[in-house]
């Protein structure tokens, strides 16, 4: 199963043009990463809250869609706390809370040298519709 | 002023390489679009969550930086309330709150129909450094 | 039924506790008041973040329910702007999105001059169970 | 140190109100708990929103004070995972990132079986001001 499901998020193009690799999935758990290029920075320089949040709602998508049934997210905050313009980074989702309904996960996103980047948390609301993975 | 901000926002990479434009600053307030490609697809076929988080990061970013010094993203809200896959969006920031160091952004995501796709909260620390703007 | 469910809401004891009169209540829309007293202040003698929350989860609350069926927050997100220790508050709060099981609401909160005090977002799980009024 | 910030937050008039007693608290850390009793309901027979993060956000306030200067509390998430109605209810909040002007801190508000009933993050800005603590 999770061979199917790293098969099926091959095909998120804007994950792929952001240049970001999917490491690891099990049920509930995400693990992704990415590697700091030009392409990710803002005009500071620095790279932009939208690749970090990519990154983690990456993370966030394949954890929350591991079950096999489509889950789609319906909130997300992420908190920065560390500027970063260049190295590898790395985000890990993990569920916190799962109902039928509705489940919630936490990713955090941190650098090669382990320090936090960010946090971020987002809920999803889960339909029935299988994943089209065959 | 506006003019030399919105050159200085041309040297946002991630933007560009995600296809948005801006289309509008002045003091506290910027809009920008987005003409939804196969680029910005998830594996589910839909416009991915950090398409819609990078486009309103870039109003958020661009209306916050909109004094000529440099504000930064400490945390960021956002909720996504309709799926979309093809067309255009929009994202507008507006000023909610400024203070000297904190100030607070809300940014409306719609389609081309005026249809509120997402809805994103954003507060920024504002550093005294100028944007390196000629 | 705007009459029954104000009623409704005078059950609710720790809105009562607090201090928290309900000004108004139609379909998707609430309006509700707090006069401060030496009760709301935290150590800093500043009303507390936890009175400001509640006087907009109140407001929140009723416009979910307005429509006569349960709806249960599913999570919410505050920013504070500006303290206060004296005078009246106000919370106003408007729908963003309904749809059939979520719905979306914001909620300002502001004082008697119409300074806004804080920004308050929150979503709904809403289950099919009418509310218990008659 | 300790001691003395527990003795400031007898203060909190509000959290006295609501039942709330600090249990732990050290640098970055505290532990609060609340008795739930009648006070505590909502009109649908539920604890109130408002309480669980009343909760939380004291237990926010006395870890982001622990140093014994001043943090006011700029933003806060709160995600309800489960829905309470008697018992007793602990909130532990825990540092996640620290800067010189800002700081993040994450609460986990638990019941008595130690099921996560609700999952809080929140941000302060740190002032040099002392707290008037003896």
């Amino acid at each position: 199963m999770a061979q199917k499901i790293a098969a099926f998020f091959q095909k998120d193009t804007y994950a792929a043009l952001t240049g970001i690799k999917l490491l690891d999935v099990s049920e509930g758990h995400a693990k992704a990463m990415l590697e700091i290029t030009e392409n990710h920075l803002n005009s500071a320089g620095m790279v932009h809250g939208g690749v970090i949040f990519t990154l983690a709602d990456f993370a966030f998508e394949v954890a929350s869609n591991s079950y096999g049934t489509l889950a789609l997210a319906i909130n997300a905050q992420i908190s920065f706390f560390k500027a970063v313009s260049a190295g590898v980074l790395y985000a890990e989702a993990n569920e916190v809370s799962r109902h039928p309904k509705l489940a919630s996960y936490s990713i955090d996103v941190t650098n090669e040298t382990g320090d936090l980047i960010a946090s971020f948390q987002g809920m999803v609301y889960r339909k029935k519709d299988l994943l089209k993975i065959e």
